[in-house]
């Protein structure tokens, strides 16, 4: 199985992840029609002038019939409403994916629904034709919505899998292949409970940190305007990330948060550690965190 | 005074900066000639073979005989004992400069020893023939040492400049120009008080936050190899600056711990906010956190 092809994909949520899935996807030329599904015409019309897709459609559970790709392209907490809403319609061997940032309380939530624990106990069960397996493709930006959709979106990024005990190897092979046509070049297969812990380190403490950064600075600028003018790239660089879309944050922050606090008391710390070294003129104590810190981003940091 | 000029520049430390500033006064045409001092002959060979300088030395006092321009660029710690020692052999009219990143203590040191108590108070003030004006130019990289080098270095970077009741208007005036000519183009002038405590918000706190947020990464990489993979440019980007020298930035943060320790404070609390809004599931308040964030970010940031 080197290239999986599919004739008939679907998009379910079409901002900058979503648009730049389909451009990527149709260039790739790995399916032969991208059909769009949002919830706002304009958004279609826009999706289709931008090149993300072939057709769009309001209509999930109509856009789905035949497909043989569907990708749940929403905010995290769409993901298993929106299996629900198309799973009666999904055609035998369709492969299903999402975009997720978290994936515990999203995979968890659709495998209940695909596999009732009441059947399974009584030994009665029958698994869907189809597939899902949970994606998380390490790719975004600051900015968010279609307009900011492009081609290399994915483009040498890192896309994470999730594998439980109902994961099918092959369907999991199809999914990893898939990520890689539209540009990732990295893939990794976690646990979903692995994944989240891993995610909350590497990926929202960062954000975490920027945000609360971003605010304390806003403080200072609020303070002495001229504040401003001192903000060098050092700073720029380090709270980016906090410009992007607090609704997305959220709920990546909410669905999250049991394995984001511990990082977070733990960053906490780490502050404290720093603040006591000074306090104390402890100039031996500052360096070692200093060099800590340099020789793991030296190392590479990835 | 549109474009001023010097014949002889001296440049005292050749590392990223002292060596970016020979390039691009070089380059600016704004002296005729640059001579390096360093602390070792292998430095000034390799200045000399990089196009940092015209000539080498490694004494300081002979080299700035006859200078009409001074820059100090080691390490913070150094300047004032620099000053000291370069002091006797200044010719009438040098500006001497400098570009620490903290600025009181400096300052301070520089202007006790140029213009001393004892003489004021017998109102036989006799002030130097030449002018210290302390320079700050918001430049820098995560990398070090003259091999990192480039004429860019200061291209668009904001310069501040440090005014006190000593600073004579004509001095600040040509070192401004000086600035603008190696390529800066924002200065701003402020008391050493206020540099540094507008460093400390908007340089040396993110750089701290970059620190800490480095470590406790890196543990989590220590504790699970794969945490690496995992790493997306939103972490790169928000750590970037903790690859930075540790021994540049431990001399920083000590000289100036008086006005980061507040900021520090500050940010702890800030993250035990978040961490009391994700405790208690408070979505509106975590998104109230993310949207002051976002819109400081978006407002520019500088």
């Amino acid at each position: 199985m080197k290239h999986p092809h599919f004739s008939h994909m679907v998009i379910s949520g079409l901002g900058l992840l979503g648009g730049s899935l389909g451009i990527a996807a149709k260039k790739s030329r790995i399916c032969d029609q991208v059909i769009g599904v949002a919830r706002r015409r304009v958004s279609l019309d826009r999706a289709r002038a931008l090149g993300c897709i072939d057709q769009g459609t309001l209509h999930l559970e109509t856009a789905v019939r035949g497909a043989d790709l569907v990708v749940l392209a929403g905010p995290v907490g769409t993901s298993p409403e929106w299996m629900r809403r198309i799973s009666p319609h999904l055609a035998p061997g369709c492969l299903v994916t999402d975009v997720g940032s978290t994936k515990q309380g999203v995979v968890e939530a659709i495998e209940k629904f695909l596999y009732p624990r009441e059947r399974k106990e009584k030994n009665q069960r029958t698994p869907p034709a189809f597939d899902f397996v949970g994606s998380h493709p390490m790719a975004g930006s600051e900015k968010s919505g279609i307009d900011a959709a492009r081609s290399d979106l994915f483009a040498g990024a890192t896309c994470l899998l999730t594998r439980t005990p109902h994961t099918r190897p092959e369907a999991l092979k199809r999914t990893e292949l898939f990520w890689r046509a539209v540009g990732c070049t990295h893939t990794l297969v976690l646990t979903p409970a692995e994944h989240d812990r891993m995610a909350a380190a590497a990926s929202h403490l960062p954000h975490a940190v920027a945000v609360c950064l971003a605010n304390v600075v806003a403080e200072a600028v609020a303070h002495d305007e001229r504040t401003r003018d001192v903000l060098a790239s050092g700073f720029r660089d380090t709270a980016r990330v906090a410009a992007g879309l607090p609704e997305l944050w959220q709920e990546i922050f909410i669905s999250n948060r049991a394995r984001l606090l511990p990082f977070l008391r733990r960053m906490t710390r780490e502050l404290r550690g720093l603040q006591r070294a000074l306090g104390q003129s402890n100039s031996a104590e500052v360096k070692t965190i200093l060099e800590r810190a340099a020789s793991f981003m030296r190392s590479g940091g990835r």
